[in-house]
């Protein structure tokens, strides 16, 4: 139905009509004061975001570019490093660090698995030349609905003495706790469309004092990518570039909410969301994908062992306008997973899983009993 | 006055309701087939738009991620460029080319001055060992309101045979004549917030076939810029990464009110717009910065002898709610600029003019009678 859609995707995610509202203003001068004080506003409002004293910088372009900025402004050529990859997101950082010619040491898991913290310290750990110079990976995995142990990672890599930590927080951050500066992060990098409750197209990249240091003898070739610019004009509340002005408006008023929701209370939400999300699917004899204790709090992936996922998806588009997302890559026709990142309400959960219950038994997939899901989710809910 | 603000800056340009509004809908899923149809849809109108049948690529990102991307997908480590250097863009280009370790050839002409498409004759014609595989430059210089010969420029490398042209139309796309097949451009980059009357945060490039053969030998590290990826999933109507979906919006609305104008009426205003801002200045006693015959059809630079350049500019924005840019790096508080790019009637031109002249009066700065720079514009934009 026109205009009905519902989007319970990990990105873009819904966005809140204040939010759409702000975007919707005439553009202003991206050098003029009125602009700058918005440029002011927003990086104390990510600082705040990233529980950090760090720069946050902001650019225009998706989370990839923040992650690539990330790691072609802290390493130089032939630089040692280590990429964890479980899922398409880890994938993708190993490729990027092979495009810039970085020596990369790959720790997998199995997609649905998480990460072993103790893969990272025993490779930390042999590295007694410390030649390794970062550890690279993937907070949450978006394609596997798998939550990685990036602070216990992250306290091995500090451990280590000279590596950096940076991190894919893209579906993380704004949705669970992602304190900077306790964790002793050296990038993160985050993305518009996911629990900031904005359209897609700007990304973000906090960067550490460390982070800085390594900035001054990276030698890897970047223009728009170079931090060393937004730094230096961030510092006057400016971009090197044009930035896409409207999205910094949907920027301030998605913060301002955020700010007022409270970060305790948005992670709460999200926590409660994925319990009500698994509940739900437990009870309805769908498997969940990520292990056991390791779910994102922004997606939970569902395999429904011996149904077509893109039917069921596709079922649920078609009679309830919610659009949920699908496996990808090889997970495709197995996988179908449920965003409840950003602006998600405990209705939407609800809703959701009432929806996927009743495609389930119309299409004669049910293999509990109808209402058992929903009464699981509720109760979730509830608790 | 709150809201009253008319943009005439070289970009962000002013942006019709009919586009803020396509802008302001909720995002939708960017691999979704609603999408897909966005896309479809928006590559037919941007081939239009660059009077080409080759590919045209959207980024999420500045003019300066899409000219960065025209240069590091068609060039190699080493690989001999000139760069043309009239302008703030044309240094800027000559620094991303050195960035990426090109052995780079720079033509320069001063600021005010367009690049003598004679000194590219001679640069290609000498080359006879055809080392020089890039000719990189400005068509419409936005520091100083120079327009360069392109088409002249782009003639002379088509008759070297192995170059490419590589050629940043941010201001002239949309705004004059830039038919890049029948002039042989190789690369066209270009930014939403200039003659697409759109905000910013979109870019495009277009690629040649001779391009995409340069592609694949090209050998700079890339990966948010990797334009491969961007045209294999362009034919599938998608893209890489996380598109602005809502920027697709305004572009397919923006688009579509540019194919209802019609280009010849686009550019035949540009340029009715131009004589206007150019009459009325003159009139006035305020001296153009460009050259004659070569002012740009989106931007008038005046260097207003012996006025301070920012106490005007500052005073028409505080009297009058119209911004005007200033001058860039030394030219600040020499020169201003009056943007007539993209959205704009003849109102707006003539407005400005009026408010410039009104102001300059107030500032007992006027040189001529009040009133002879509005008759001025005015008689250029009913001739």
């Amino acid at each position: 139905m026109q205009d009905k859609l519902t989007l319970m995707i990990p990105g873009p995610t819904p966005v809140p009509e204040t939010v759409l509202k702000a975007m919707g203003r005439h553009p202003i001068g991206h050098r003029s004061g009125e602009f700058q004080a918005v440029v002011q506003r927003t990086t104390e409002q990510l600082r705040w975001l990233h529980q950090t004293s760090n720069d946050v910088l902001v650019i225009t372009g998706s989370g990839t570019a923040a992650m690539e900025a990330g790691i072609i402004n802290t390493l130089s050529r032939g630089d040692k490093v280590v990429c964890g990859d479980n899922g398409k997101f880890g994938e993708r950082w190993v490729k990027v660090a092979k495009a810039y010619g970085l020596d990369v040491e790959v720790i997998k898991a199995e997609w649905g698995q998480p990460l072993d913290p103790n893969a990272f310290r025993n490779a930390l750990e042999a590295d007694t030349e410390k030649a390794i110079r970062a550890v690279i990976l993937t907070h949450s995995e978006t394609s596997t609905g798998v939550i990685n142990d990036l602070e216990t990672i992250s306290a091995h890599v500090r451990a280590h003495g000279t590596a950096l930590t940076i991190a894919d927080c893209v579906t993380s951050l704004g949705a669970t706790n992602v304190p900077m500066d306790s964790w002793g992060l050296d990038v993160v990098a985050s993305g518009s469309q996911k629990g900031y409750m904005m359209p897609p197209g700007l990304s973000f990249v906090a960067m550490s004092e460390r982070a800085w240091k390594a900035y001054e003898r990276s030698d890897l070739p970047k223009f728009y990518l170079d931090l060393g610019p937004y730094r230096k004009t961030a510092a006057k509340n400016s971009n090197p570039f044009t930035p896409a002005v409207n999205l910094y408006f949907a920027l301030e008023a998605a913060l301002e909410m955020m700010q007022t929701e409270g970060m305790e209370s948005i992670f709460n939400r999200h926590a409660r969301h994925r319990a009500a999300a698994q509940a739900g699917m437990k009870a309805m004899g769908l498997p969940l994908y990520a292990a056991d204790g390791y779910g994102s709090p922004a997606i939970t992936a569902v395999a429904p062992d011996g149904i077509d996922a893109e039917q069921l998806r596709k079922a649920v588009k078609d009679r309830f306008d919610i659009l949920l997302a699908g496996g990808q890559d090889h997970l495709k026709g197995q996988v179908f997973r449920i965003g409840h990142l950003g602006f998600v309400c405990d209705r939407d959960v609800l809703t959701a899983v009432a929806a996927i219950e009743s495609t389930l038994h119309s299409l004669n997939l049910g293999k509990t009993k109808m209402g058992d899901g929903l009464a699981a989710a509720a109760a979730a809910l509830n608790s």
